[in-house]
């Protein structure tokens, strides 16, 4: 199943891409697509209903975040073996991780640089959206415990993430940091996340083109690790590194401006477009 | 006022303490302490009850996380020059942030030792819960923003933050690591949060013994320091960074054991105690 939401940001309301590509309206279903809807019992109630028995939705509105309430935004850096070496750092010996605190925005909405930024970056990624609760979770067991994927595109400062003290949080969660989506696509349609092409183009230019199977720590053990040290809950989000091709690794460098426009995708997964911003907080929700 | 809530996880009930120290039922007033109920006008409708109009609670339960859906949880490194010192790191130029993924837990709720852990610490904090939504606050403005403070118990797994690659995070996240309470706060009676005497025993011997005072970046220019990065919002949790006497201070270094138990407060914002225990997952919610 493809799922989404659509409407104004907080007035999302619930749908699903049937299999002929038709968006169909959930709304007489479920209330929303929240963190129980993500569960294997709630997905399960999901499958039950022929999606020829749902209203079509002619136009969907805006694209909202795929399910309310998300909850930790955890990402994992230099994952991509190529992408480490444009940035110059080594391949990490176990998963870097950290944390975005950006409320995830819809997949094409606006993003917004920060008051006197020079260095927002982005980074097509795949996101991984959890379905049961669990801690210690075996590489074996790991893929079980998926919802489903996602695009993400963690939109980075390069400045603040990396000359500002400290972690790497501070340029990873400005507000609009992390459109999510338009899709939540749950695990039986990706029976292989090692295999995805992702991409990425500003104002039509290539810039990323990767592929999944190039990941330094596989989804599995991404899971895996992090169960390591917390428990994951269903909702919780795993943005899994980006390929090479980020703006940063530009000679020279490239960074976002006002005007830009991001497109992404990957396979299977859908697109985004986001046009860039410079400050106003009346584009935040 | 002191607000808090009582009950089995889940199922907290809201309260308050009264001017004299009783505990009195709000139950009958709000559903539950939240987000909303930490804003000015959140604040304000709960300000014009008459406490001695609230039915007593004789025998309080479990003290809880003293408001529901907790937001961001973001914490500050290095923050006291006597507590870099202790651990050998220079005072940072500007505040070292990252974030901590555990959901919080009641003051006095079980600490559990993730597998295996060997170097898990303690951090006794001034925690200040934000009260009202906004970006790029000005330091002068910045304490009109909080709902109120608490204390907060930073538990933190050294091994998994400072040798297991690139953040902080995996030692800061684990389950349990976030005691959050007895109580909120609210900011009207704490005039200065900048001279709080805070202190943690273990097993009865003082540790940690500290003031506010010495912050290196105080309340306000944190608040003001975050919000150059991402909105802040109600529910919002800062935790300030703790004062010397951390277990790995030591020498030799003292980490936490089983059966272990944890005293520690903040003068005018209660005290928490907490039972260290090996992993267990039921002990967890």
């Amino acid at each position: 199943m493809k799922l989404f939401r659509h409407g104004l940001p907080g007035q999302e309301k619930p749908a699903l891409i049937d299999p002929q590509g038709q968006a169909r309206d959930l709304s007489g279903v479920i209330d929303d697509i929240c963190a129980e809807t993500l569960t294997p019992a709630g997905l399960q109630s999901l499958r039950a209903i022929d999606p020829q028995s749902l209203p079509l939705i002619a136009t969907p509105g805006r694209i909202g975040v795929p399910f309310a309430n998300p909850g930790k935004f955890i990402c994992v850096g230099l994952n991509y073996a190529d992408h480490a070496a444009e940035a110059g750092a080594e391949v990490p010996k176990e998963p870097i991780l950290f944390t975005k605190w950006s409320r995830p925005t819809g997949a094409n909405d606006p993003v917004v640089l920060p008051r006197q930024s020079l260095k927002t970056d982005w980074e097509v990624e795949l996101g991984v959206i959890i379905g049961t609760q669990a801690r210690y979770i075996s590489r074996e067991a790991a893929l079980s415990h998926v919802a489903g994927y996602c695009v993400i595109n963690d939109v980075s400062e390069r400045e603040y993430q990396l000359e500002r003290s400290g972690t790497w949080d501070k340029g990873k969660g400005c507000d609009t940091f992390g459109p999510i989506g338009p899709w939540l696509v749950t695990a039986d349609e990706i029976p292989d996340p090692q295999n995805l092409d992702l991409w990425l183009e500003v104002n039509g230019k290539r810039f990323q083109n990767g592929n999944t199977r190039t990941m330094v720590f596989d989804v599995a053990t991404l899971i895996h690790e992090i169960s390591q040290f917390t428990t994951l809950y269903p909702g919780d989000i795993i943005s899994t590194g980006t390929p090479p091709g980020v703006g940063m690794g530009q000679k020279p460098p490239v960074y976002l401006q006002p005007g830009d426009e991001m497109r992404l995708g990957i396979a299977g997964l859908g697109e985004q477009t986001q046009r860039v911003y410079a400050w106003d907080a009346a584009l935040l929700d």
